[in-house]
């Protein structure tokens, strides 16, 4: 009999999320019933957002309960089926969640084509959520223009290093804004940003001026908090600004005061607009196309920083807060796994 | 020979605009020159971006220059022109700021043609920046689809009263903040919302749930700040935020925290966008159809108050601040003027 093993959300953080808030959990796989699909979790997907969701609180989903798995994006393959959809072999992804299967009508899964050549962890980032979160963030909302200046903060994130990198596609002058001065030369050196600036070291609204001398005209927010503030009063005149994240404010025990600068939207008739990336499905087709050439023509790169196994989930997801990680989060949750 | 008199900024105000602010010239009007046009200033707009205009900073404009006359938007009459674009008895609009003639090359004027049987005034309020104001603010950014809840700020106000007019048109549900229960009975009983909320009593945020039961989808914002705080707590998902004024800032002596709700931006996928009217001039035709076919079919209401006299501007003025007007508030400048 196969074995499930699952991290519960057990209590709710108070500010980091630790391994004291999940509990670990085995139990056995039932036998597959008609129209049921059983999926063997490959890859888990860690990202600032399952912060959000050990909230009690609403966001743009439901809290995960206590006592619940806990919530996450997966790549899996599908091991066993009933389902008319599925079929053994077939690659699935999804919120399949922190654990190792899943016994599943298949509601929650998508199938996964695969493109030739491509490896599967790619549709954890380039090809995936992270690179449609760049695209239509900067394209829908940002709506770049040659010439233009782009900001960009958690630069070297997953999502911000992506949004730099098309942003330079589109002929923007593009700044970003990193924690690190090794993260600020690989976004110049490797990636081709125009400049970037380390917000710890000196004066961020110093550097700021200086390397954007004609203000902003997107600024692309990945933070929030203090970040945003001082963005807001360097903002040329119809300036757009998506908000993509506040990952700054997201470990905050209570609502902080918001920027002090927000007069600059109504001065500089400038645009701010939170989005995710699920109001885009209809038009994945589109940023999948953009994205799978760009990355065919090397003109985008991408950096996974990959850890094993599902037990190391809570320990590795703490990267993400402490600044310590050099990619994107991905955890392979089955070590026996080979890509063909 | 002609005398040209004015109110001049003399000093900056700390906080509330008064006649300590200003002082009162006159000087003679020099003979009119080739290419020139004197116009013959009838009716002066007062509204609270003139507030804006006497502070030190940059705003959309620059700021007033100490010594130089008050910037204003009036009506005036071409009382004599050398001007191949202006004949004597042309009504004309544009800044004209705080005097009673103007000698000009006409760069900053627009010719008024005024409809058949409207008086001129109206070009001051439902048929001038204000209607435009209301209708590109909420139709362009607001996006109003039918049943959706719309909550408008400073309801009373001249913009106010009709974005929620508009709003009603456009088959919104309708709930005006306003400061007083007269103006909140007025709202109701004869502009025809919904609902209106008086600010000053009781628990606006209790209110807003009791009259919003469905959430927010559409904040016409005029006044920033605490009830901006309080409308983002209450943002249904796609929600849309026309920024149009701060209106309870503008006399701060600093920078307040901003909106400790902004992260409902992200959560709600919301978008909020400053603007100012003259962002749509190319537009202005479509606003000034809608609005005089509105006016003509008898769906539009509007209250000027009108008082007499350029030496009463600067105490006139104040009340926008206080909040004793009743009304879009405009002066006479010439108290000789006759309307046909």
């Amino acid at each position: 009999m196969k074995i499930n093993k699952q991290w519960l959300l057990k209590s709710r953080p108070i500010d980091t999320l630790s391994v004291e808030n999940f509990q670990w959990h085995e139990q056995a796989i039932p036998e597959l019933k008609d129209g049921e699909v059983l999926v063997r979790h490959l890859y888990l997907s860690l990202d600032p957002t399952n912060r959000i969701w050990t909230n009690s609180w609403d966001s743009y989903l439901p809290p995960v309960k206590i006592g619940e798995v806990m919530r996450g994006i997966g790549i899996g393959v599908v091991e066993a089926s009933r389902h008319s959809k599925f079929k053994p072999g077939d690659f699935v992804q999804g919120l399949l969640n922190w654990q190792t299967h899943m016994l599943t009508h298949g509601d929650q899964l998508a199938r996964l084509n695969v493109a030739e050549g491509v490896p599967l962890t790619t549709y954890h980032g380039l090809l995936g959520m992270i690179g449609m979160t760049a695209y239509f963030g900067l394209m829908d909302i940002g709506q770049p223009k040659p010439g233009e200046t782009l900001v960009v903060s958690a630069a070297a994130g997953a999502v911000g290093s992506l949004v730099g990198q098309i942003g330079k596609l589109e002929g923007c002058r593009v700044v970003g804004i990193a924690g690190s001065d090794d993260k600020c030369r690989w976004l110049v050196d490797e990636l081709g940003f125009d400049a970037a600036i380390n917000y710890k070291t000196g004066d961020l609204e110093q550097q700021l001026e200086a390397q954007c001398p004609e203000g902003i005209d997107i600024y692309f927010d990945n933070v929030g908090g203090d970040i945003l503030n001082i963005m807001l009063a360097h903002l040329n005149i119809g300036a757009r600004i998506p908000l993509c994240g506040m990952i700054s404010t997201y470990n905050d025990k209570e609502l902080r005061p918001g920027p002090s600068n927000i007069g600059a939207l109504l001065m500089k008739r400038a645009l701010i607009k939170g989005f995710i990336v699920s109001d885009y499905f209809d038009r994945a087709k589109e940023a999948g196309e953009y994205l799978l050439n760009a990355y065919k023509n090397d003109q985008l790169k991408f950096r996974l920083e990959m850890h094993d196994g599902l037990e190391n989930a809570p320990h590795v997801f703490g990267k993400l807060f402490d600044g310590s990680n050099t990619g994107k989060l991905v955890l392979k949750v089955d070590p026996d796994w080979r890509e063909a």
